[in-house]
């Protein structure tokens, strides 16, 4: 059983990597810039999407807004990151803005963002996929229905990937986002030309009626249009997920590290502005209408629409229309998409799990999340990252309009209190500075994180005013909920520190005064003679052997075998009028403590180990139950005295053989001999006689 | 958590009993003989049910054999018996079947009836749960429908019943048999008069005809005819289930315990016999009709029979037939039947645990199933049954028909077997006799018992022949699991008692030469100091502090927090390219082993204590996998230093209030001074002063 599980994880993660293999090469920026820009960029697969359909409800005159709203979106987006430029220059640590608010508001700023941070990574996997999961379905429409599925099974991929570890095929993954812009770039250039020459393909969407929905008879007016308009807005604004990424990866750069981060901030900035602004411009010259139901919500000629009609995403749209209507370059585009996303994916799952290393390292998360697998990957947070996005895949069913609701909520969270934060370290740092020229360069700075700040801080106003009740509050209780549990394992650490401080050397040097050795005996065996043995090699100063008494029979035989043993040893029978093992010996032992405070209590307790589970069945179940109860006693050292039986033996040969093979670990895994880079004994070992 | 769980256990279970409590009164032969009749006579309740519904597949004509099925019924029962009352002369201890066959065949044979027995007694409280759901929807017709629910109560109910553990209210539990059989008698006293006079009530159903199957056309005529009289022969022998109770509780019975339980086989014989051919003729006379799906198979006037007709049990047609339509008594009788089908499931769980807890102690099932519970059952074989049972009536949602197809196999293999175990004990017996009064005596027994096999192998084979392929296969598979589980549990004990025999005393008291302590260390905090103190208290040969260099940086922290703690303890650091905790300690306690073969090591593991289970996430998780894995490595012993946190005393002292509160144990349980009954201390403790 053991081996074979280990034969499944070798299988699936691979050998183990050693420690020294850690620090990863540093990236340059020609691979940084299109692995960085794969979350903004991979949005253009449903952006565009979702604000058409956000803004259909009010009819087909509302269409003629999307172009706008796209510009809006870019022109936030830059100033955001001409903001985030600044905070790259004070803080190239690559602790990002969990960092920034940490130090510069404090340690609850910190962890809210933190929390807002690692809810959007969730989020970014399962929308990434469930879009993923759209454009599979677009380019193979039998497909159609296991959107859940497919989604899902890209979650399950994405966590094996990164359960693998380090892709040293950094190169391969740049190549679909580098082709992907390409060819956004070429729908564009061949789509404009094509739509100033009227030579656009005419497609058959073109043709249908928007139905508007109850209250927009007469499209985008009043208070409700102006909030369909901000809705649109706020659904666009998922294109500015992962901006912050160059900042968070700053660490993994070349260096210059600020410098270079700078710069494909804007650059990445720049591409994800043009071409935004050009699919919207492009989608709305090509007549695409997008609507939640399409056989609900439009008509053809005041009918229904065809039954067989199926919605493909703007982007497919586009590439119909542009490049003729199946054209081969339709499922060029698709396929990189896909590959896009799955980039966008990939990059949180690097993301998450070394924010969670962080936060684990600083007392907020449970220490597991700070152990490297066996590939150098944080595994557990990789495994807590996947399974989160598998469970929002799977509940939502992959239905992006739903999924998107959610998003955004989070990284804006972060954003806002990061410019804050940027603020007062701005506002801290000119108190310090006496030079002008730097007073004026932190000005400047100052100015344009304020500005950030107003506007994230404007963005994240009109994301919760337009969707909470859509399902943006799910996004803030789960941030809530995080906050808190990162909350309590921090009060928890710390109480557990302060109970654990060594105070007082003089104190914790000394010695109990005398040792009661206690032997647990149930049938007079083997086992109880090595425990015996192993009690006795520890010259205690007062030995006993214990015997409960739950059936007198049993009692009376073990009296009798224990006697022909004619050991040094007397034997004690505990009372035990309710047939109970546990409760007779803490009586006992509590009130050996009660005569003698300073001395220590040692119980052996003799084991069987056994190799198969359903033999553990039938072994130890008190055994397990008095060491368990026994840990609650103060003053108390249990010693289990394994005994291992033939089956255990084989179990753990094979287990010896299945490491044995590991290739890698061919050098004994863990020599004594420490390897050159580990540091080898401080201290000479001396041999200690007694105390 | 711990107490909560405490408390809803003490609600439902109750107080604890002192073991003094066990020995049960014994009972009169007035409590016996209806308590171990109850199972027979429960099956009045659905047997006649049964025995008409399989001849009805032959049309109308074939009801008229049912009577006379009841007669070779009560006949082959009535010899089962009386061959029976010669195996309680020979084994009046109460091992039944199990160690008649044991004792005689040998021990597999011992466990085979053993297996068919638990899957009988199984299939009892499944039968008869389900006959009492039948007859509360035929008192409560808006119940129809969720006959599984009211059976699965049932057993629940049963379970806690049995959990809370011995009634003291024997006497009212027989009542309700006795007052059946009496209602019994008085339904075929009256109805017979009344059918002599031609004054019983006609009945709904009486105008109904029967549709035959396919290939019944000419009723019971050919091999099909003989086939289908047998079935209905062998659904019939349910009735017979059970009268091996008063071999089973020989035990539990007043003195002269043999003479006892040799007249209650007799009157249970006669009463249940008595019983069942009156109301098989009874019933003819009232021309009462049963059929599988009563809408399907009956006809009135060649039409559908009327939409809301329900179909009573036989018995419940009875007594309207006999008392008038819907009299009172209709309801007497109802509550009478459901109270005595409970009695018969309840007595099954008394034997179930009582013949579980017989083949633990003789180690073919789990130790566990010997221990007695706090109010004195055998706790775990009551949860065993109770949860089998459950699975059985959820499954078959309580069909009755389908559920007894599964039903009276085990009994009568463990018949069969048991006869012939008992014709082997004659023989045996003969042989070693010389007196001539004696050996005319066994001889006649031996014809009882050879009498006895012939049936009960006949019986057997009837009823492998016509339910095979119905069910009885499920029933044979379960059986055949169950040896299996016990065959390997037997090696499996057998194998370790082998293993762990002392068979050298003097190897046994050999002390190992040296120990050689290790305490691992991982943050330098009071846990750790905790631990070096005990290690040091057990004056070891040799001492050494051990840290993995699981993370550079970490370890260097630890070597200086060391450094400064100055004390006279050595630390190693042990490689650990691979990141791994586990693999290095081994691999460095094997190169000590293999240096002093003869030496102990004792590896000291400081451990948190917390008291909550979300705390227990946030520590000691490589501190389990350590101790796990060092179980497997001989030589060693694991003694774990705990360290209690704050929460953990709070834990231990609710829980110690908790116990305080329980009424009984105010009487500290398990005082240090033995009880009266226990025996006390053998041997004076004496101080040991080292080895």
């Amino acid at each position: 059983m053991l081996s074979f599980l280990d034969a499944l994880k070798r299988a699936v993660v691979g050998q183990p990597f050693m420690t020294r293999r850690i620090p990863d090469k540093p990236m340059p920026k020609r691979l940084a810039l299109p692995l960085l820009s794969a979350n903004p960029l991979s949005s253009m697969a449903y952006a565009p999407d979702e604000i058409i359909l956000t803004l259909a409800v009010a009819g087909l005159a509302a269409l003629h807004v999307a172009p706008w709203v796209g510009v809006a979106v870019a022109v936030i987006m830059l100033l955001i990151i001409l903001s985030y430029r600044e905070s790259v220059k004070a803080y190239p640590s690559g602790g990002g803005d969990y960092e920034i608010a940490k130090t510069n508001i404090g340690p609850r700023a910190g962890i809210i963002v933190a929390a807002a941070l690692m809810v959007d990574f969730v989020l970014t996997v399962a929308v990434s996929t469930s879009s993923a999961a759209h454009y599979i379905i677009a380019m193979f429409p039998a497909l159609a229905g296991s959107q859940g599925i497919i989604a899902g099974c890209g979650v399950v991929i994405l966590t094996l990937i990164n359960l693998r570890g380090r892709g040293k095929n950094r190169t391969l993954a740049s190549i679909p986002v580098i082709l992907f812009v390409a060819a956004l770039v070429v729908l564009i250039v061949v789509g404009s030309i094509r739509a100033a020459t009227g030579t656009l393909e005419r497609l058959a969407s073109a043709d249908f009626e928007v139905l508007p929905e109850a209250g927009f008879d007469s499209g985008l007016t009043g208070l409700l249009g102006v909030l369909v308009v901000l809705r649109a807005f706020s659904t666009g604004s998922a294109a500015m997920t992962g901006i912050e990424g160059p900042i968070s990866n700053v660490h993994a750069l070349k260096a210059p590290r600020a410098r270079n981060a700078r710069a494909i901030l804007l650059m990445l900035g720049f591409t994800a502005a043009a071409i935004s602004i050009g699919l919207m411009f492009l989608a709305r010259a090509a007549d695409i209408r997008v609507t939640e139901d399409p056989h609900q919500n439009l008509r053809l000629n005041g009918g229904p629409i065809p039954e067989n009609y199926v919605q493909d995403p703007v982007l497919g749209q586009l590439a119909h229309a542009v490049f003729g209507l199946n054209s081969p370059l339709f499922y060029v585009l698709g396929v990189l998409t896909v590959l896009v996303l799955a980039t966008a994916g990939h990059m949180a799952f690097r993301s998450f799990p070394n924010l969670a290393s962080l936060l684990a390292h600083d007392g907020y998360l449970p220490r597991q999340l700070r152990r490297r697998g066996d590939r150098l990957g944080y595994s557990n947070g990789i495994l807590a990252l996947g399974l989160a996005a598998l469970c929002l895949v799977v509940v939502f069913q992959a239905h992006l309009t739903s999924l998107i609701q959610l998003y955004v909520v989070g990284v804006f969270v972060s954003f806002t209190l990061s410019q804050l934060g940027m603020l007062r370290h701005w506002g801290r740092k000119a108190r310090n500075t006496a030079s002008k020229a730097a007073r004026l360069r932190i000005a400047r700075a100052r100015i344009l994180n304020l500005v950030g700040l107003i506007i994230t801080a404007t963005v994240l106003f009109v994301v919760l005013l337009t969707r909470l009740t859509l399902g943006a509050w799910l996004a803030i209780a789960a941030i809530a909920v995080l906050y808190l549990v990162m909350h309590s394992i921090h009060e928890h650490y710390e109480q557990v520190e302060r109970e654990l401080k060594i105070d007082d050397l003089q104190y914790s040097r000394a010695l109990p005064s005398r040792v009661h050795a206690l032997i647990l005996v149930s049938s007079i065996r083997k086992p109880v003679l090595r425990a015996v043995a192993s009690a006795r090699a520890s010259r205690p100063s007062r030995i006993e052997a214990l015997v409960v008494d739950v059936d007198n029979v049993s009692t009376e035989r073990t009296l009798q075998a224990w006697d022909k043993l004619d050991l040094p040893v007397p034997i004690r029978v505990l009372a035990s009028p309710y047939r109970e093992t546990t409760s007779p010996i803490t009586d006992y032992i509590r009130s050996i403590r009660a005569r003698y405070p300073r001395d220590l209590v040692v119980v052996y307790i003799p084991e069987y180990v056994v190799g198969h589970w359903w033999e553990q069945l039938v072994h130890n179940q008190t055994a397990l139950r008095i060491k368990t109860r026994l840990h609650f006693e103060p003053g108390v050292v249990v010693a289990s005295v394994p005994w291992q039986l033939q089956s255990s033996r084989e179990l753990i040969a094979q287990y010896d053989d299945a490491a044995a093979d590991s290739a890698e670990s061919s050098v004994s895994a863990g020599s004594i001999t420490p390897a050159p880079s580990a540091p080898s004994s401080k201290i000479p070992p001396k041999e200690s006689h007694g105390s």
